[in-house]
């Protein structure tokens, strides 16, 4: 659709306009007004301009006093500041019963989740105790429950164990885990602090949908290992290399005890998330589930003393505190790049999720969140963490969730949760001693259809076939090359597809609404009539650069020539005389654009045909003028609208045929 | 500026509008009609169709007999059957003129060339004698000038020589030569035959001109070697090792002989091209003296047997005709990967100079080149010189300014020259054995400065500034680094300018010319009024996707919340309660941006206002369809102009007031 239009003052169809004549006196006036306004606008913002703007708005004004800016500095830092001050008791109920429900679910994932980071159980309860504190005072999301969560697990096991292996050098391991999770929290903090929160965007939303799917699916057979009690797995995630391993397994003599238990225990939690899905008043059914589990299970083992009948149960669990972590991060070894690569991998796809899980609540209560306030405080959460034997923790999809149906109104259920954890770790790790490891594949296994989201995958495919080769790009290179392929690879698709509209940008053929001075597409627009003798055409590509100059100058050439100088002419009987090109949806242009112009223009007359200009952006114009393109074809081509241009050209064909 | 407006029949001022009651009757109507028109357009094209497209329109129809299929598909794979066919004698008279004229420039250009590629003289004679020929039989360009250039050949040593050094092992440095020319040839071909032309459009002009002029100094700089008669000089190409190698080798004893004889006829040169200029008369000046100083320095070197008291010569160059390389080629070596790599690079940068020249000059002449076709030419013309012991041949700038100002008619001249080269190679080589090798160092520096546009440079900085970036980034890159970290780093800020330019799209509000039905940005046009208690925006990116979608709905949001919810009202005294997104710029959509409509839509209607969309593009309002967006929203709140949505906008809220 086309640039905005002229007056018109009747709805007489265009062919009779020549009849107009007094009319285009007032016309020519009212071009000429209009054309000074198309080329002396008020000098546009540079992109710097927009760019510094955006930092600028978020700094104090100098106006206040300087109290007053600490106080603005503080409280955007630490909103608890803010909603610290209409807490009442009312809320701390809610808050309290919302953060027991979480820490009964959140301490079998935790353990479940270090697992899969291949780290000893109590990992994952220290990374479920000091960040979900840390983001409770910096944080500005209500509802979102910070701990360890499936994805960022595997992807850290999955990238760091081809720098050190875990079940040969755990202390390396562990030093690598701390100094990744440094990273990531410098990373994080650093994207807030510099307003680089667009770095998240760069994973869209069908990329983001085919990888959790596809993580999902490697970290059900991951936990396989757990389920079949597997001692000797492949430390690969692709599928042919795990259903490998589980084939040679299988194959070895193994205890269907374990695999007994472990089922039976995950029917009881679908069960429990069944019952609670069905009756809302239940909602504490599936939370209280997986605790249940743990405790059910362990009580059986220690009954029956299965352990010594094959069945594996976590043993000894390091109770206490949190330790300090902080000699243990590495920044002079071989491996220090490796760990920065893989603490910026972790940051983006820990931020992707916290942000994604983050907005979702935030919109559903009506708040709004700031992405970058809340990198920030990720940032510093996991530094803080790294310091204190955590790794990258980050917001829940299926906790926060949790949080949000407990009725949680602040982030004061994140603080009773970690103190809960922090109660657990210090009195009751030594009865975790007979808990089977296959309870643990099954909480996982039973979190995982929530990462799985088919419907959501139809509908892209549905809607935009390109995006969709994100998803499944994302999805395959997960579930078949590893965490990180997959991810390039949803991201260099996403950018190909943006690569590949910006190469090929179509350029439409404008046809007049009769009666009306509106140019519009002509395959877009049935009704849209071709103005005889005129091409007009507009290019769909707000930049109009090296990457589609040649294109469409190409184009708009072929179609110019080719009718002008082919020995049929339109219906009307008329030979192309004037070619129009309709700027309006053209918001830059480099000087490859600029120069594409130049040579249609040279062309174009050397054919005897005119060339003209409607509605060109704010900046082209300015380019325009700065390279003397204007004064090349003359200020007189530039047109306000399509039907102003059209006007002109009929008045002096007109004025032409009467000398 | 916006979307194109609706009938109006007055120009009374908006605010007027509610006093017409019968006219909002006739508008009601048309509206109905116009909405139809946006929300069951014709299926659009996919992206695929648009690539086919292209495809089937290069294949033959199938309504023709297959002899003509065949002739039409030789006439396009030898365009030489087309042209010969009017061939005369007056043509061929101008022709062999501009053959001599380019070949006594070609011939100690050639031999200049092969050194700074570090091979023997006569592999550049070589590549003046086949390639030329392949090239007038299948190229389409009648000016363009086929041989070594300095570019690639800078390139091709700079990057072969760190798998080869050549002053050690010339026969694996030679073979390494021919097996990337082989790549490059095969990729040429490739790139024209799945008509991937586009990829020669990803180095931007700026980048070109940035890149050539790093390229013409560090050439420059390696005639240092020629000039001074250094014998031993370092392999880098980077302006600080050049300059450590210089300064190192004027510390050693030398020989002021060579930079003499060297200074003496470059000045010859330069007065001969300054003459040239002055009067277009003596065109053939410029063209002649390089060979001119060949045979002069040549004479005296032999003459005074200076070759005896440190005057470098080029001495023994085999003769005879271009013998096969075809056992050369090494298609199983460790190399073979680097040596593929290295001929996809020339092969770009090959192609990039030879369609900017072809296209330059046949639009001097008012004809078209298939960009597509002289890839296919330039492929075979390599692949061809690869088994006859011809390095990458490509259009040389400065030999075709030569070709066309000597008035040659169409490609015989070629022919001409390589007939010459040819006829030189099997009698004259013997006379260059004396022939000093400073002065080839002359002949190369005095093509340079046609490399350097700073002219160019200038007017790109004048016009844009992030252009300008990727300028100085190539030639930085080029100078300091190396010629490929050039290239890299011209494509990166090239691609990164884009994605910037997309990343933040301007928004921005709108608002009516008065007494049109037009709506246009009111800061492009501080003509334009705002209409109270709206807010029009208008997102002015043509793809609406993941990477701006969080940015457009986070903008819109803040406005029309903040408006809404902040004390103070606008000028009018109303508070903002219609919000209008005007679509016109948005080419393409994907889920992601979708999603961040829904977003908005959610928010705007829990703050209580109404969310209105005018004139979607074609692709948009498919995937709105698709994706069910629209059955949300209700099809009454999408319009075909910006003025029809404000049109029924007010009519509601009068409607409202009423009851």
């Amino acid at each position: 659709m086309s640039s905005p239009k002229h007056f018109k003052e009747n709805m007489a169809p265009s062919e009779n306009e020549s009849e107009h004549v007094e009319e285009l006196g007032v016309k020519e006036k009212n071009h000429s007004k209009t054309v000074q306004w198309v080329l002396n606008p008020p000098e546009p913002p540079t992109l710097w301009c927009e760019f510094t703007g955006s930092i600028k708005a978020a700094l104090p004004s100098k106006s206040r006093p300087i109290w007053s800016h600490v106080m603005v500095f503080l409280n955007g830092l630490f909103p608890i500041l803010q909603w610290g001050r209409n807490y009442n008791l009312r809320m701390f109920k809610s808050d309290l019963m919302a953060g027991l429900t979480l820490a009964s679910l959140s301490i079998p994932q935790s353990i479940g989740y270090a697992g899969l980071a291949r780290l000893d159980p109590q990992y994952g309860l220290y990374t479920s105790v000091v960040p979900p504190l840390i983001y409770a005072v910096m944080g500005s999301s209500r509802e979102i429950a910070i701990g360890p969560v499936a994805v960022i697990s595997l992807l850290l096991s999955s990238m760091i164990q081809k720098s050190a292996d875990p079940s040969v050098d755990p202390t390396s391991y562990r030093k690598m885990v701390f100094t990744a999770t440094f990273f990531a929290g410098v990373f994080q903090a650093a994207f807030g602090i510099l307003r680089l929160g667009f770095l998240v965007d760069f994973l869209s939303h069908a990329a983001i949908v085919g990888f959790m799917g596809g993580a999902a699916i490697v970290i059900g057979l991951q936990q396989l290992k757990g389920l079949l009690g597997i001692t000797h797995f492949t430390n690969k995630t692709d599928v042919i290399s795990v259903v490998r391993a589980v084939w040679v397994a299988v194959h070895q003599p193994w205890h269907p005890h374990n695999f007994l238990i472990g089922c039976l225990f995950l029917i009881f939690i679908l069960i429990a998330r069944f019952l609670g899905r069905r009756n809302k008043k239940l909602f504490w059914l599936p939370a209280i589930a997986p605790l249940l589990s743990v405790v059910l299970s362990t009580l059986m083992v220690f009954l029956t003393r299965a352990d010594n009948h094959g069945v594996k149960t976590v043993q000894y669990v390091k109770g206490g505190l949190n330790p300090s972590s902080a000699s243990q991060l590495e920044f002079n070894g071989s491996h220090v790049g490796e760990a920065a690569k893989i603490g910026l991998i972790a940051a983006v796809v820990a931020l992707t999720e916290a942000v994604a899980v983050g907005r979702s609540f935030a919109s559903a209560k009506g708040y709004h969140i700031d992405g970058n306030k809340e990198m920030t405080a990720m940032g510093f959460m996991n530094i803080t963490g790294s310091l204190t034997s955590c790794y990258v923790a980050t917001g829940s999809f299926s906790r926060s969730a949790v949080n949000f149906s407990a009725g949680c109104k602040t982030a004061v259920s994140n603080i009773v949760m970690a103190i809960t954890v922090f109660l657990a770790l210090q009195f009751l790790t030594r009865l975790l001693y007979y808990t089977p490891t296959t309870i643990l594949a099954s909480i996982i296994l039973s979190a995982l259809p929530g990462l799985i989201d088919i419907g959501e995958a139809y509908e892209i495919w549905k809607v935009d076939k390109q995006d969709f080769l994100a998803c499944i790009g994302a999805f395959f290179g997960v579930l078949f090359c590893s965490v990180e392929i997959g991810l390039l690879v949803a991201v260099t698709i996403s950018f190909a597809n943006i690569i590949l509209n910006l190469l090929r940008p179509r350029i439409q053929m404008l046809g007049r609404i009769q009666g009306t001075d509106i140019f519009c597409s002509v395959s877009q627009y049935p009704v849209a009539v071709k103005t005889p003798g005129f091409l007009i055409t507009r290019i769909d590509s707000s930049f109009f650069s090296f990457i589609n100059a040649n294109f469409v100058r190409d184009r708009i050439l072929s179609w110019a020539v080719e009718d002008h100088t082919s020995e049929n002419s339109d219906e009307a009987g008329q030979k192309v005389q004037f070619v129009i090109i309709d700027m309006s949806n053209v918001v830059n242009i480099d000087t490859s654009g600029i120069a594409a112009l130049e040579d249609i223009h040279k062309k174009l007359v050397s054919h005897g045909l005119q060339l003209m200009f409607a509605n060109p952006g704010w900046q082209v114009i300015q380019k325009l003028k700065l390279s003397k393109f204007i004064d090349k074809i003359g200020g007189d081509k530039i047109f306000f609208t399509v039907g102003e241009a059209v006007d002109a050209c009929l008045e002096s064909k007109k004025e032409f045929s009467m000398c």
